[in-house]
This record gives structure tokens, sequence and C-alpha cells, in this order.
């Protein structure tokens, strides 16, 4: 009897925080399928984490999920873990991030090792050791604890405790097994690589996904930017790269709250409107200037808001709460109120202590962030730079601009809604040449820009006409099709491939399926790369204002308004009212998400919406 | 018996719109002034005007409003209007936009009339007549109508068709009466020379408005900034200065909405999948390119999405409706469904006619307004200039950015926050040094930067301590100072003045009190010169969501959140508990408007507050 055991515990830091084992691999979750391969084997399977929540709903009652005993340990901790939790006599040990895991792999090394008394047998190929994938006998944790208890917590320190069996590619090859299953994907990159390629022709043969799968199969490759120093005053509507730190306390001396006096409490004891204490003033403190005296007995000092409090002082009364007559050679002030000790002084560091974190990488620069950069001294600002995006419009149809129309023909208008989009979503639009329907021209322009760019919008050429030349590159290029079909209206084409670390996003021509294909998918990849941490967009619930009779197959991105009105959320499709598609693209101000199947919706319905950002 | 007419008929066009009879003069609308002004020696007023609703509200029972009977044929069908309709013998004639209008006048005037047989007396200066400010004799309502009825509309046309009297400045001055009193404000311009001079010292006597009169007071010098023409790629974020046109029909040509085949819908008679009919294939049409053949009888064309229909056909089917089997060589296809005339055919026109106005002036360009732009070939967009702001902080504290901290000082961040705050609002934010506590510097440098500027901001210096500056400025200069207390918090100081019609907003030092100083009479100005028609910000309705237990005597402006949560908005305040000022500016997304008075808010009270745009 083998156990297998998945060890997901990892931080997956290199896949920037994304949990590796729930990747989608081309379609389910990694670990979905790391548990199919392991059912044909084993009779019990263990994962081995600290995250039942995540875990839970994905593996369901195929495997038991035990928390690592020995959390931060590593893989040794993990395998001492199963071992502990195991029913049987054999571990077959593997990592989560390995999509190629080999049940025939092991059970050829399960059966070669219960012939022997060896501890373990373990994949070896070119002097590198794969302790992972490997299958062990569970009477070696005692040993495993030993290690662990002298703090010596790798793999290799328990493999030189005991006795193991080395199992070379020949090993494997002798049984037809190809030697690709100890393939791990730590970065964005390797899994890219491990990703399958392109069928060879998904033309008419599209595997539809819902748009949260879509999304998910992107979410893997978002990146961030680079970071660049601007000025201060560029730094507006950027967004910050770095945590910022308070460089000083505010305030960084005592602060008075008010125009008044600075006086010492005591002697102000017993003052009121009728019996006034009377004070020799000894100084003006102005604003930005540094008190040069101490206040002794019976002294004052005239201080202005937001002036350093001299020494001795431990309070502040409000001009109005004195004799403004100071006038009488302008040395006595007649105090006509008891103060207390701290009154109208604001402490140094009250406000934001030295050392604070106060805004995270990832923020908005708007108003607020750029005061808070000027308190603090950051007068070169780091920043995420723009994310340079190629846009390409595909179709011989398509005229310039600036051109005069042709039968047949319209100018070209795609280019510069999508880049317009761009820069609202904080990129750097480039716009390409508009790409006629030459399938050579096309991908060597694309991928020459996949180069250039950070990532390359198309537009057009996703359906299945005989010209759809984005559909073409897709079924000939290097790089991985991540989709091309989604279950929604419009822009159910629209395809996202992957290349070298690039993403390619083929829009669907129609403006307003373009358009939700940006806001859907480029947008968010374009967050992302800013800092942002709520990828995808969110969806808020409203009343619909009017009638939606049009039920449909498949959710629907309705173009339309939203309002705040006494206190409610109200949305209303202006598509379906207005003749041209590109006019309503005008004043629309959300995408409101009709449901698949029903019978339409009624006035006053809930409904979900997305809120777009025309800046 | 006088009978007081006020013609409140025009069309205030160079006022841009605004209506003159309700200008704030200083203080109250300009018509009350004036129904005050004829009250003294009239015991009839007639306000003659169209619209009724507008000045009702203002005038109550002083007087009696009556539609014009002339509509649009200026002062004399006001005046003939009048005739027909007061209670005495007498006149007095005065235009709504007069300031300076004067019962004392008027009663010698109508002394001097009554003793003669003359129809009217008519102030006369250089050789000016002045028949507005002029006394009349009801009875020559008949000689009125009869030019009227001659296409004549000129009050110079009446008075050489009757006799009157002229009164020259020496006559007024004889009876000690100033001649200003047939002074107009046709222009912003002449409004702001009309309005009383400053103060000789408002430092401690200061009139409070409230918000609504104090931004009513700003709303005669929003002016329109100056177009200029950008690039198309240039353009986003910017704001459109003329109405743009649909420079061609949308489609401009017959559109294929499918893949498919173009026919003539006659053939297609009887055509089903069990019984199809069969077409010869004469053509294919691509996108972009131009039919060469006409449909003759059982003939067909190949078409693609977005093709130009070929002349002969007038229906499309799609291509699943029809065998894709067109293979053998290529000539023939079989129709499975039959076709109605127009089926999947965009007629030329239907989505945007040529000559519709498709954007107005004013319009953010966004997206959507790319497209169209592109879609009529706007490669040169005319757009409003952005307006340039010039930025001083004041006080003699401030250090910059880059400095060193000092002991009393701080880095000056105020100019950094209103820049980014010009910026979101779509002006062009230019940092000024700081201005320390000269008042004869800070009078050159606010002077010099009104002319080459295009408004001017400062922060600091506004309230009644000993080195307000600004304060001292608006005692000196030569403009005229709107306003300077606020029933509000934070910024009550807020002081606005216009100077050649170049607006100086004197902000609070206060950040926060800055920061709202700026959104409530700022931004309207700025989005007023780019062309928006909702000036000042609008107030939306939310559920409170937390309590507000402060009361306060004055409407306060708190910062919060606000979100929409289930179909519902809420509102948060974030002020009261983060320590530091600024800090909550960084998060806040609205102003939340706590009225004056009451014993403060409780969860689920309804509120009203002003979104922030940050961008």
């Amino acid at each position: 009897m083998i156990t297998g055991v998945i060890l997901a515990g990892g931080q997956s830091r290199r896949m920037r925080g994304r949990t590796k084992a729930l990747l989608p691999f081309p379609k389910k979750p990694l670990i979905q399928l790391q548990l199919e391969e392991m059912s044909k084997c084993c009779d019990e399977i263990l994962v081995i984490t600290s995250d039942r929540r995540t875990f839970e709903p994905v593996i369901k009652d195929i495997a038991r999920i035990v928390p690592d005993i020995h959390p931060g340990l590593g893989p040794l901790g993990g395998l001492v873990t199963a071992m502990n939790h195991c029913s049987g006599e054999f571990i077959w040990l593997v990592g989560c991030d390995m999509p190629f895991i080999s049940s025939s792999a092991a059970i050829v090394m399960h059966n070669t090792l219960k012939m022997t008394q060896a501890e373990a047998i373990v994949p070896i190929e070119e002097g590198m050791v794969h302790p992972l994938h490997a299958v062990y006998r569970a009477r070696s944790k005692s040993v495993g604890e030993r290690i662990l208890a002298e703090q010596k917590f790798s793999m290799m320190a328990f493999l030189s405790a005991i006795d193991w069996l080395d199992a070379p590619p020949s090993y494997f090859e002798q049984h037809h097994i190809p030697f690709k299953f100890t393939v791990n994907m730590n970065t964005p990159s390797e899994y890219e690589q491990a990703l399958p390629t392109t069928a060879s022709s998904l033309r008419f043969q599209r595997d539809t996904l819902t748009v949260a799968e879509a999304q998910s199969k992107i979410a893997p490759f978002i990146g961030s930017s680079e970071e660049e120093k601007i000025n201060l005053t560029e730094s507006f509507g950027r967004y910050l790269a770095q945590d910022i730190f308070a460089t000083q306390d505010v305030p960084h001396f005592r602060r008075s709250g008010y125009d008044g006096y600075a006086v010492r409490a005591i002697d102000t004891q017993g003052a009121s409107h009728e019996v006034p204490v009377q004070l020799q003033v000894i100084e003006t403190i102005a604003c930005g200037s540094v008190p040069k005296r101490v206040l002794t007995p019976n002294t004052a000092a005239r201080i202005m808001t937001g002036a350093a409090v001299p020494e001795g002082a431990d309070a502040v009364i409000m001009l109005e709460m004195t004799d403004s007559a100071e006038l009488p050679a302008g040395l006595k002030v007649q105090i006509k109120k008891e103060m207390k000790t701290g009154d109208n002084i604001t402490p140094i560091g009250q406000e934001i202590r030295q050392g604070t974190a106060v805004i995270a990488s990832g923020n908005y620069i708007h108003a607020g962030t750029a005061a808070l950069l000027a308190t603090f001294g950051y007068m070169d600002v780091p920043v995420y730079q723009r994310p340079k995006v190629a846009i390409f419009a595909t179709g011989s149809e398509l005229l310039e601009v600036r051109s005069a129309l042709e039968k047949g023909k319209i100018r070209n208008s795609n280019s510069y809604m999508i880049a317009a989009q761009v820069k609202a979503a904080g990129g750097h639009p480039f716009i390409m040449d508009v790409l006629r329907d030459d399938a050579a021209a096309v991908k060597k322009a694309v991928l020459a820009a996949l180069e250039q760019y950070d990532m390359v919008i198309t537009t057009g050429g996703v359906s299945v006409g005989d010209y759809d030349i984005m559909v073409d590159l897709f079924d000939s290029w290097e790089g991985r099709l991540l989709f091309n079909k989604i279950a929604m209206r419009p822009g159910s084409p629209t395809s996202v491939g992957i290349h070298n670390g690039k993403l390619l996003f083929a829009l669907s021509g129609n403006p307003s399926a373009g358009f939700v294909g940006f806001e859907l998918f480029v947008r968010p990849v374009i967050a992302g790369m800013l800092g942002g941490t709520e990828a995808f967009p969110r969806l808020i619930t409203a009343s619909l204002a009017a009638d939606f009779t049009k039920p449909s197959p498949y959710p629907r991105y309705v173009r339309g308004v939203y309002r705040m009105d006494e206190g409610k959320v109200w949305v209303e499709p202006i598509g379906p009212d207005k003749s041209s598609v590109t006019v309503s693209l005008l004043d629309a101000t959300c995408l409101i998400v009709i449901p698949a199947g029903g019978r339409g919706l009624r006035f006053g319905d809930q409904v979900q919406f997305i809120a777009i950002q025309h800046n």
C-alpha cells in the first residue's frame, strides 16, 4: 500500500503570493490534477498544509488534510508529519507545484524499494537529487525527527542519515516512463513553460470558460512593473512602488494649537474672568521661529498657531481668553482661565510616530498622498513605470483617422478607444500600424511587439471567419494560448495568450466587445502591475431602474449608467435603446452583469455591476 | 403715482447664461436691491419676464410678474407690455442689470414730466441717450404698439415718434443726484467693476456667508478657458471645446451584420433545411473591399461581417444557415432558410445620421469619446486649455521639501496637495515660491501672478493672527473681496477675491481646511472653465454607517469614505478616529456634510455627501 503525500505548505513567494497548488493547469487547479494522478496507485492521500480553509473546497474527500506538525521547517517537516499520520508502510512524496507527477514512476519505485531493506528510493539526474517525487518508508520517522531536533532541516541531511536507492533516468526509461515528473514551477515563467502548447487547431474547437475562470488563467502572469523615481510634482496620478515611512515624528516639536500665550499651568491656578492672573510677556514666538527663552514662574510667551512651545511652558491659552489689552508697554497679559498641563499643545509624535509605515506600495498618488510625501521630504518619489502597451487594430477595411472615407471602409477607431482605456488604467499606450490580412506580417509584427513592450493588445480577427488572422496566429505561434472562448456577450471570442512572460490580448473587433474585454481582462493586469491588490473588478449590487426583458443563454455585460439616489444604488442599461454601439459608450458609467438564463429582469430586481473608471 | 417697471427678459448671453437679475450685489440678489430702491417712490412695481419660475421666489409679493406680451422684441416690447398693465399714468423703466438705480432721480424726473405735456423724460449724457432709467407716460402705448407693428424694435425708434424731454447730468446735479444710475452690467468684467470695493478693514468685521451663498458670489466670474487643438492621442482626459458633429452617416454603406452570403430575398423563397435553394456564388467580399458585381437572379456573394453589401442584394444569410460545403468548385451555395428583405443588413445612417451633434462641448474625452472622434476623422481635437493655476503657500515656518527639518518649522506640503487637486480637476498647477511674512512682497507676487495665470490660490494667512498676510492683502489691494467668512468647518476663514477678472482663492493653511476649500470653491471654477455645466458639487444622500455624536454650530465637511453595499449607499467619517489630519486625507473618498445644530447623528441616519474625485 502506498500513501500519496502532497506538500502544500510553501509560501509561493516567487509566484507573487499566489497559491501554487491552485494554479489552473491548464483548466483544473493543479492539485486536482495531482490528486487524480495519485488516485491511480494510492489507497490513501494526505495533503500537508496549515491552510485547511484554502484547500478543503478543492480536495473535498479525495484526500485527508493534515496540519504540518513542523510548520516552516520545509519538506522534511512535512515528510515527518506524513510519516506520523500515514496508515501504510510506504510514502510517495511530491511537492504541490509539480504538474507532471507520475503514478507509473511511483509504482516502479515502490516495487523496487519493497524488495530491498533501503529506507527510500529517490530519482537522480545529472547529479541532481529529487527527494520530492520519491518513495520513503514510514518507519524512518524517528530518524527524521532526530535530524529536525538537531536543527538540520534539509532533505539532504535526512538522506545522508539513511540508506537510500537512487533511480536514474535510465531506470525509468526501462519502464518507458519519461523523466519529466520532477518538473516543478517556482516562477510564473516556469509555469508558462510547463503549460501545454497550443493544440494544432483551435479554430473550431474552443473550450468555453466562465469570465472568472478566464481571469484565473491570466492571474499567475500578473507581474510588477519596474520602479522609477520621479519628481513629486510629476507623480500625481501614478502609483507608489515602495512603502513610505514617516521620516520624523509629526509634530516634531511641541506645537501650539492656537494663537494665544504659552504659559505654565501652575501660574494660572485660580484665574477667572473676575480675578485674572497677570503674567510678564517675555517673548513673541511666530510660526517657524525658535523660542529663545525658557518660561520661568509668572511669565508667558505670545505664540502663534503651529509655533513651537517654549521650554518651561506646559499649556497654551487662546488669545480670546486673555485680555487683548496687552498694550500697556506690551509686557503684561491678563489670563482669565485656569489652564491644565497639556492644554492646547500637541505633543511630539502624537499624529504620526517616526518609522510608521504611512502609505503602502501600490497606492495611487492623489492630493492626500502628495501632502504626506512632501511632509516626509520625498521629493523623489518611487513609482511603478507605466506598463508599455502596444495596440494593433486588425483588418483591411481600416482607414487612418485623417483619411477620407472610401466605400466599404471605416476609420480605425478601436485603437484610440483602447489607448484611452490603457491610459485611464495607468498604462502607456502605443498605437501601432494597422495589421492587414497577411498572416506572416501579422505574426512578425505581434512577436516583435511582445519583445519590445510589456504587453500587446489586438482588436479584431478573433472569430472564425475566413480572414480572422489572430486565430491563425494562435494556431501557429510558439506561445501558449490561455483561452479563446468565454461564456459572455459581447466578446465571447476574446483570446489571451502568453509568450516569454508577455501577455497577448486578442480582443474582439466589435467596439463594445473590445471595450468589455479590456475592462474585464486587460485593466486588471495593468492594475496588478501597478501594485493593485484587488485585481479583478469588484461587483457592486444595485436595483435595476428599467426592465431588461431580453434573456440570454450567456451572461451579458450591458453598458449602463449607475446613480446613487436617495441612499439607494440604481443601474439602467443604455445599450439597447441607443442606435449606435459607440454612442452608448459615451455615456456609460458601468457594465451591468445580466446573468445567463432566466426570463429577463424587471424594474427593481437586484443586479450586479462593474463601475467603469474613465480616468 | 409712479409704476416701477423692471425689464427682466434678456438672455444674459454675455454673462454666460447667468440670470443677471439674480447676481449677488454684493450680498443680495440684484433685483432685490432694485425692488427696495423702487419701493421708496413707487406704489406699484412690475417685473416683465417670461420666466416666472425663476423670479417668483425672490420677488415674493413686492412686485407683480407680468409676462412679456412681445417676448424677444427687446425693451420696447417690455415697455409696451408695462403700459398695458400699469395702474397709474407714469412708468419708471429700468433694466434688471442696473445696480445703482435711483428713486431720487425717478422722483425729480417724474415731477418735471408731469408739469409738461411731454410723453417721456430721458437722461442723456455726452450725446448718449438712456431710455432705460427714464420716466414715460403710459398713454403712449398706442404709439409703441404701432412702432412694433412696423417691425421697428428699438427704443430710439419709439423716442423719435414721441415728444420727450432730455435730462442732462447738470439737471441731476442741481438735485445733488450723482449720475451713475444708468450703469449697467453686461459682462462679468462690468459686474466686477460695479461691485463695491473692499471696505477699509475687514480683519475683524466679517460677514458670514453660507457655502451656497459663497459659491453664488463666485459663479458670475466662471469664464471659459481658451481653446486649443491637440492630437487625438494627446486628448484623453481633456475636455472638448466644441460640439462634435457626425461628418458622415454611420454606417456609410449598407453593412453586413454577419459572415455569410449576400442574397436576393426573393431567391430564397421556400428554402428550408429539407429543401435548400442553390445559388451561384459570383464574388467574395472581404471587409474593406468594394463589391464589383451586381447580384442577378439566383446568384449570391460570400460576404464578411462589416463588409459592404453588393447592389442587387437585399439580405444576408448567416454562414451557419448555409451548407458549408460550398466546396465543389466553390461556386454553389445551399441556402437553408427563407430570408426577408433587409435581414442582417444595417442600412446607411441607421446608427448615426450625418450632421447629428454627437458629443457636446465640455465633455470629458474618454474611451467612448475617442472612438467617436476617430470614427468622424477628428485627429485634431478642439479642447479647452488647462487653466493655469499659480499656487502659493504662505508662512515663514515653511521649509522646502528637500530641506532637513528645523525646530519649529515644517515642510511645505500644502502646495503639493493643492497642485494634485488642481491637476485632478483638469488644471495646470504651477507651484510658486513660498510667501514669507512680508506684506509688500506678498502683494507684489500675488498681483504679478494674477496677471500671468488664470487664477491664484494661496494657503494660509487668512485668519486673524498677527501675521495673517492674506488678510492684509485683501485690506490693501485694488481688487474686490467677494467674501472672507463662511459658515462651515473646517475652512471658515476661506476668502475669495476678484481682480481684473481673475479669481484669488485664499484658502486656509490647515491642510484639511485647504482641501475642503478647494473642493467647494476652486474645483467648480476649473470645471466651469472646462465647459462643465453642473458647476457646484452634487450632494448625494447616504446612510451613516457610524454614529457622529459631535454636534456643531456650523455645517461640517467631514472626511469620510462612501461605499455601495447591497444596493444601499453608506458613508462613514474617517476623520475623528485618525490621529493625523493629513493621514485621513489618504483614505477619504468623500466629504460628509453634517448640518449645523442638532445633537449629533446616529448609525443609519440619512446624510448628504460630496464624492471626492481623486483623478
